[in-house]
């Protein structure tokens, strides 16, 4: 695909795109503005650009009449770059010049690191907990008649040097009919103990040689998704992947609700249920994707925060929700994966990352073992931003880790027009800080529906920015825009008017729902400042930032800072790496080496109870402001909070 | 109870018996013989006798005259010992003295040895396979939440020095609810490991203290029938027992014809079910009778032979029957018993006994452990005597064995009245050389029904030592009387009349059936003699002889030497251990440190197939004679032959 460099009038800004990027998009990265409050359907006709060099595709409609058309005007919402492009933006689509060059600077984003294979090669790491071995026994005679069993394991010893092996009933069932179907020809699966002086296990037998054919599950199971991963373990790649929201949803959005639930009679296995349903669905999916059958499957490693452990493990989750917040348990033996209802035939073992404490889970020790925390020198902040947010600091040395409740707004929880990150939701945002005219971008480019976490803080950090709120998130009630109302007693912005969204209603961002942004966001943030405080250190000791999970994966770093969710720090210290629990169970599918590991990591995770440590709440408190009540924490956007008031 | 003295006349031989043994039975124990052929249920009246001296009770009948009554006439067989006696056999009733004072030696009876209890605590190893710890966890604070396995395993390393400990899930599921029974006061039930560098696991954890009861099942699933013990682990008592046929005796008698069920379409299931099944009845038996609940068992130990054991655990048992008998495993993992359908709560786990070969099973690997033979100094020969013969010759130095398939003879099978012991079933006789009017005496003294395999035994000796039938089995066919006759081609002896019988037809032992009896002792006879005569071993080297299983038990050593069956040698030597299989669940449910040299006994036990040995055809054809071709292998029967002959 090409890359085309596409520059804005009169802002005289240049950015390069890849071809096909929506030209309003395209405009948000490059710090311009554009009026549109239709999301980028083509609805509102407000993002009138014009075409001055170059082509664009689409970007015509009805809005638009044929002079318009003939003078290059274009819907910058429906129009992608097709080539190198000069757009000039109309007086009515932008600002005041001088304001916005000091306002919009280009977006920052975070390096997007994955897990490198290669890497692992190269370590010699790549060493899957379960590895296939072609043997060809001696076929039994009258004076060599040892049990099939003794053969194979005598075999496997003087051939393989394979000591102390063990068997499991299923296998030990399966073993005579096997060994004769291709002449006592076969296929051993080894299974690798994880712990010092554990026993190597024969999983499965079957006839002839299957070495070439020898796959993992890895699946990373949310509170809200659910994600499988099929791994080839002899190549390494992910054959196939899939997710889906976890049945549970229906039972309660939250971990706390769902311990509720499970509470309530038959809760428990209802829930266990339910998940299992969904990791059958995925287990399904990804198998018909690459047409691999589920007998060629050796384990299963989930990964899954403390409640989604227990639950699935139909452990009772109720004390996770009650002082002192005991877990059954943080370390989990293998367990046949179809004893607990996975369609698995007997041989896969499924294997559980384990958790550190009732809120720091096995989606975060997955998380550090898949970013290699625990194996850099770096000092290192790992977060999992979400209703429950995950802390940890550290390097190989050491790891502390906190959680904090940041309640469901970066999940669109407790917002008025809050929703999820799906179809119809307002992701981006920008304003124009004359008319107070916003630019508003949906996933999926539809009319909105509603407002997701990322757009909500983008939101409020533009609001802030731009004085349209103060450091308390209050309206300023001064300003001269139908915009700005009061609705029933509470002060709201119109997004986008009825006409123009999909739910027939004025969309509007209240006062109410940036309280409950700042609350989040404070309790995200005084966690940070109360962990590193705890480790005696500041943000400026850590060499790296590290956003895990797949709110992670939308929030603009700078609008982040900018309202104090994150602390402010060069962004070039910050990395995304999405899903960090599903990379852990990658990992851990590929390596026995970090299975062994893991236990070790996990005991080296010190648990702070925040709601132990005194100061979290005076860090609250201080952080129930934009971005805080001690602006020298966030010296840049102070820099350009009084370069705006001084120009 | 008191012990008489009874004098019979006019053989003038004394013997000593307790109070209320019956008069017929004491004569046979003397050696004295009294004609009867009802079996000793006052019907056929032959058994008159005078009592000179002293009481009886009963052997009052309508068969008897009130003169009679009035003289001091009883029937041997009704009248039981009531005080010191003195018996008069009557003409009719007793045989000639000159030749009885020859032919009948008193009755030489085994030791019957069983295992010492107290023995084994004093020499420290009374340590049972699982054990009840008590503790009081301290309770979880806001500062000390540890997860509850965490708390549960730490206080058990620091307190109890448990290291490595593992638990199963369903212990994990257990341990939240019972912890806060009873303010984190629990009973936690280790299972110990069999292995070196085995790892203890918490299989149960309980609210309060129960170390008090803590109990285990051992069971021996033999093909006939199976026995369970339910023991005391505290005291190392047996607190109830109970044993029943096998329910897969209907779908065939002996290993062959089950492994021939077992591959037909759904076989095995079916038989693994309904062994199950009479499982489950023996257990809920043993707790009826104990009043013991499931959950106060630990764990249950099972020894049976191959074939029982593989069906047992659904193993394809068919190769066991087919060149070159290779069985499919010989050591089995412990395994949840609730998973092969036990009556049994989820804890309990299932230990099995190692088998040496196909047909060298669990049952003798039991048997030499709780015999003791892999501790002794003494060189001993262990036989199982059944269908299935299995020998083994060692002592805790080395080890050999073998088996040899008998035939059903023993067990009343191919035997034309054969039948099992039990009611009905002549396990007695004798016989008057002059007339040849037998005495003939049943298990529950009631008319005879058929024969079973010690009265089989009895018979042929006794017919061959008095000269009725010759070394090949062949009746004399000069005898002058209606009991030896030749009915449809075939000589036999006819032992009750139809009317003396349960059957109403006339009851006979057939020159086809004495055949059928030679060949079974013949294979069991050189078996031994091939096993020794491997190991480079003679009778006269073996210090004792252990004779095991239900046959073993009620088997006269005389008449089993006679026939050839056993070699012959000293009685003193020769101990009655019963259910050897039985006698060692119950010691590896006791000590653990059985439990721990089993392994390494099953290794030092070597194999002999004899079918592959070419020395075992000649000595099974040189045992097809009464004793065998070679009687100076018998000196003492040859030297009471030839005293017979001269006189």
């Amino acid at each position: 695909m090409n890359s085309y460099s596409v520059r804005f009038l009169p802002h005289d800004r240049e950015i390069t795109v890849q071809e096909g990027e929506s030209l309003i998009r395209t405009a948000l990265e490059a710090g311009v503005h554009v009026n549109a409050s239709c999301g980028g359907e083509g609805v509102c006709g407000k993002c009138r650009v014009k075409i001055e060099g170059g082509e664009v595709e689409g970007g015509i409609s009805e809005k638009l009449s044929g002079e318009d058309l003939e003078q290059g005007y274009r819907l910058a919402c429906t129009a992608t770059v097709a080539s190198d492009l000069t757009v000039r933006i109309p007086v009515e689509s932008t600002v005041d010049h001088s304001v916005l060059n000091k306002q919009y600077t280009p977006r920052k984003t975070a390096r997007i690191r994955q897990m490198n294979f290669e890497e692992l090669k190269e370590q010699g790491l790549f060493v899957p907990p379960a590895e296939k071995v072609y043997l060809e026994l001696p076929v039994p005679t009258a004076t060599d008649n040892l049990s099939d069993v003794t053969r194979l394991v005598s075999f496997l010893k003087l051939q393989n040097d394979e000591h102390g092996l063990q068997l499991t009933l299923p296998v030990i069932q399966k073993i005579p009919k096997v060994l004769r179907q291709e002449g006592f020809k076969v296929t051993a699966t080894l299974a690798r103990p994880v712990n010092e002086g554990g026993k190597t296990r024969i999983i499965n037998i079957e006839p002839g040689d299957t070495t070439g054919r020898n796959h993992a599950v890895a699946m990373d199971i949310g509170t809200t998704t659910v994600y499988g991963q099929l791994i080839d373990l002899i190549t390494g790649e992910v054959v196939a992947e899939h997710g889906n929201f976890n049945g549970q949803i229906s039972y309660g959005e939250d971990v706390i609700s769902r311990i509720v639930y499970a509470e309530k009679g038959d809760g428990l296995a209802r829930l266990q249920e339910v998940v299992i349903g969904t990791i059958n669905g995925i287990l399904e999916k990804i198998l018909k994707k690459s047409g691999i059958g589920a007998n060629e499957i050796s384990s299963i490693t989930l990964a899954g925060n403390t409640t989604m452990t227990q639950i699935l493990l139909g452990i009772d989750p109720s004390h996770i929700r009650r002082a002192p917040y005991v877990p059954a348990s943080t370390l989990y033996p293998p367990i046949r994966a179809a004893d607990l209802g996975m369609d698995f035939p007997e041989h896969v073992t499924a294997l559980f990352y384990p958790q550190v404490s009732s809120y720091v889970g096995g989606d975060i020790v997955a998380g550090i073992m898949g970013a290699g925390v625990y194996r850099t020198e770096k000092l290192t902040l790992y977060m999992d931003i979400g209703t429950n947010a995950e802390i940890v600091v550290g390097n190989r040395e050491w790891l502390a880790c906190a959680a904090c409740s940041a309640g469901p707004a970066f999940e669109g929880g407790g917002i008025k027009f809050g929703m999820r990150a799906a179809k119809g939701a307002i992701e981006d945002f920008s304003i124009d800080p004359s008319t107070l005219e916003p630019m508003v971008i949906t996933i999926g480019s539809v009319r909105p529906k509603g407002i997701c976490g990322s757009g909500l803080i983008t939101m409020a950090a533009v609001f802030f920015e731009t004085g349209i709120i103060d450091n308390r998130g209050k309206f300023n009630r001064d300003l001269d825009t139908p915009r700005i109302r009061e609705t029933d007693g509470v002060w709201e912005y119109v997004v986008s008017w009825a006409d123009e969204t999909q739910i027939e209603r004025d969309l509007t961002l209240t006062e109410t729902d940036i309280d409950n942004l700042i609350r989040a966001k404070g309790a995200m943030y005084s966690g940070v400042m109360t962990l590193l405080a705890e480790v005696g250190l500041t943000i400026g000791d850590l060499d790296q930032i590290i956003l895990a999970g797949g709110f992670g994966s939308y929030v603009d770093l700078d609008k982040a800072m900018t309202i104090g969710l994150l602390p402010e720090t060069d962004t070039d210290k910050v990395i995304f790496v999405g899903n960090g629990s599903l990379m852990g169970a990658k990992m851990s599918s590929l390596t026995n080496r970090i299975r062994k590991d893991v236990t070790e990591v996990t005991k080296m995770m010190t648990n702070f109870e925040l709601s132990e440590t005194p100061s979290y709440m005076d860090n609250y408190i201080a952080a129930l402001f934009l971005p805080h009540t001690d602006l020298g924490l966030f010296p840049e956007l102070s820099a350009r909070l009084a370069s705006r008031k001084s120009s």
